[in-house]
């Protein structure tokens, strides 16, 4: 049975879009994990009396009395509040009791803890935040989606590799194709880093190198033909076109709302309105992080958290972080499946 | 008069699509100005016959033999035909005989042609091109939509202040509101060279700075409540976000189409259309150059290029360029109106 730990005080509305979200999850998916609900027992127990879980034996509640706040600042927090939801949840994790940890809390402060708690892999030099995008094509990994504002061209080769194994594993891609963002696609294209790491890209053996790159190829989906799976750029870069994309995403939605009302009523929309939709894709994972650690919007809906759960459960089966050590160390490790 | 010249050759349908975008501004707008078509004096000749102008007498024909390819180096291309169209259209300019200068030919080379023949403006370090963003409030203008690449902090401010020269002389905003595109808002967010150029820009006192924007303040048009005007960020960034926007809003219409195909022909979808549509702001302007350069997407359709010379005639009458030297040498010039 696999132990998902679940920060239940993390999201805006808290908890009861969390519990929603399990209450999902034990219905929609198979019966491969349990639920371990991180957060203050009071509150968690009423918001239980609200929602409809079917299997309650696969649901277990851990005290954590204290929450970190979306403005607090990451270390600061971490380290004053160790019996927050987020410390102990990935506590549970650092001490084998628990094989992943889903919060829609505090970025920063999951972020920070999850590097502190669960360590790096070795031969990772920082972890990054990856993001799937719906595109028009099959959805496209972007990493680093806001976990490292400056990186070095062999850091953002080691996103690379992480990403690689994310689209094997997680979206199911036999060869990946990874392509790194950039202005052109010409060699003399882009700032220092991204010049030097277009030449480390060309070298590199484990994955399919696409070149550079543009903005346009990510909604595409694909560059100059080729289908697109993982798209590297700098955590700067990444968190503005995510946030971008988002707005971008929800003002058409809310145009088309207001010009022509019945149209979002059409079951033909449903298929667009996907296209848009992030919480299909279920969160974003921190990897190069030893173990599992899945970071949600704070404004998640509890079907974004079914899905984190979906894709929690889904990177423990498939030992992916197994493979990211072979991946990273490949005389180390086993060659990777 | 004003004197625009139009770089005839420039578009992927070129001459075709510059001349039914003349005809339709010398259709539609005030007739304060002249058209100089700079080309191949055959082929212009050859394209006039299959549009309809309506007073040829504002129709000048200016022979530039050579094309500058879209593949070619800028300054390669540039240096080794001075004949071209570009070379030719902007040497009008520097000599006196003509006010403005429009392309939708090599950007590269519009951008290399411009800084040497037309020079920059006395402070400016380095000219951007200004792009202007459908929101869901009122147009954003971004700079730098691809012009440089790596920027310092204090070409960021002269970013600022360009910007808001033009969101004051063209998009009619009083006291523009500038931002600068971080990944959050608070002071400590971002790479180093943001972080100052923030600090620099709190301590600007001819703008309105609203301070760090995020990449979802852009589509919303407004950050923190407060309508944006100028979003400030390097080349770089703003090409990625800039091409990112374009092709979302593509794939969007392209859904809409292919899952909704009646939609498109409803009038309420109009409006729609115009938020997702580019070609309504009419080119983007390369500022910090002497005098007016306009750069039009090589897919432009007529409207795009009608729409860039209604810009074009707009920055000569309202004189921009005075008021750029006014902005930037505030002691020299004549204070902005």
């Amino acid at each position: 049975m696999i132990r998902v730990a679940l920060d239940a005080m993390g999201s805006d509305h808290a908890p009861q879009v969390e519990l929603e979200g399990v209450a999902q999850a034990l219905r929609e998916l198979p019966p491969t994990f349990k639920i371990q609900l991180v957060g203050r027992i009071a509150d968690v127990e009423a918001g239980l009396e609200q929602v409809e879980i079917v299997d309650r034996s696969r649901v277990e509640l851990i005290d954590a009395p204290e929450v970190v706040g979306m403005g607090e600042k990451p270390l600061q927090a971490i380290r004053g509040k160790p019996n927050s939801s987020i410390a102990v949840g990935l506590g549970l994790q650092k001490k084998g009791a628990s094989d992943a940890f889903i919060s829609a809390g505090n970025t920063g402060a999951v972020m920070a803890a999850s590097t502190l708690l669960l360590r790096l892999h070795p031969g990772v030099q920082r972890p990054a935040i990856g993001t799937v995008f719906p595109t028009a094509q099959q959805p496209v990994l972007l990493l680093d989606a806001g976990a490292n504002v400056d990186c070095d061209p062999r850091e953002l080769l080691g996103f690379a590799h992480l990403g690689a194994v994310y689209a094997r594993d997680i979206l199911g891609r036999a060869h990946p194709a990874v392509g790194l963002l950039n202005i052109g696609e010409e060699d003399e294209k882009g700032n220092a880093v991204v010049k030097e790491a277009h030449q480390l890209f060309k070298a590199a053996t484990n994955f399919q190198y696409l070149g550079n790159v543009e903005g346009r190829d990510i909604p595409a989906g694909e560059c100059r033909g080729t289908p697109l799976d993982v798209v590297v750029c700098d955590g700067f870069v990444g968190n503005i076109v995510l946030k971008f994309y988002e707005s971008a995403a929800r003002v058409f939605v809310s145009l088309l709302r207001q010009e022509i009302p019945d149209i979002l009523k059409r079951p033909e929309m449903a298929k667009v309105l996907k296209v848009l939709d992030y919480s299909t894709y279920g969160g974003a994972p921190l990897l190069g992080v030893r173990g599992v650690s899945i970071i949600c919007h704070g404004s998640s809906q509890p079907k974004a958290i079914r899905n984190a759960i979906r894709v929690a459960v889904q990177m423990v089966e498939i030992e992916m972080d197994r493979h990211i050590d072979a991946e990273l160390n490949p005389s180390a490790g086993k060659a990777v499946v």
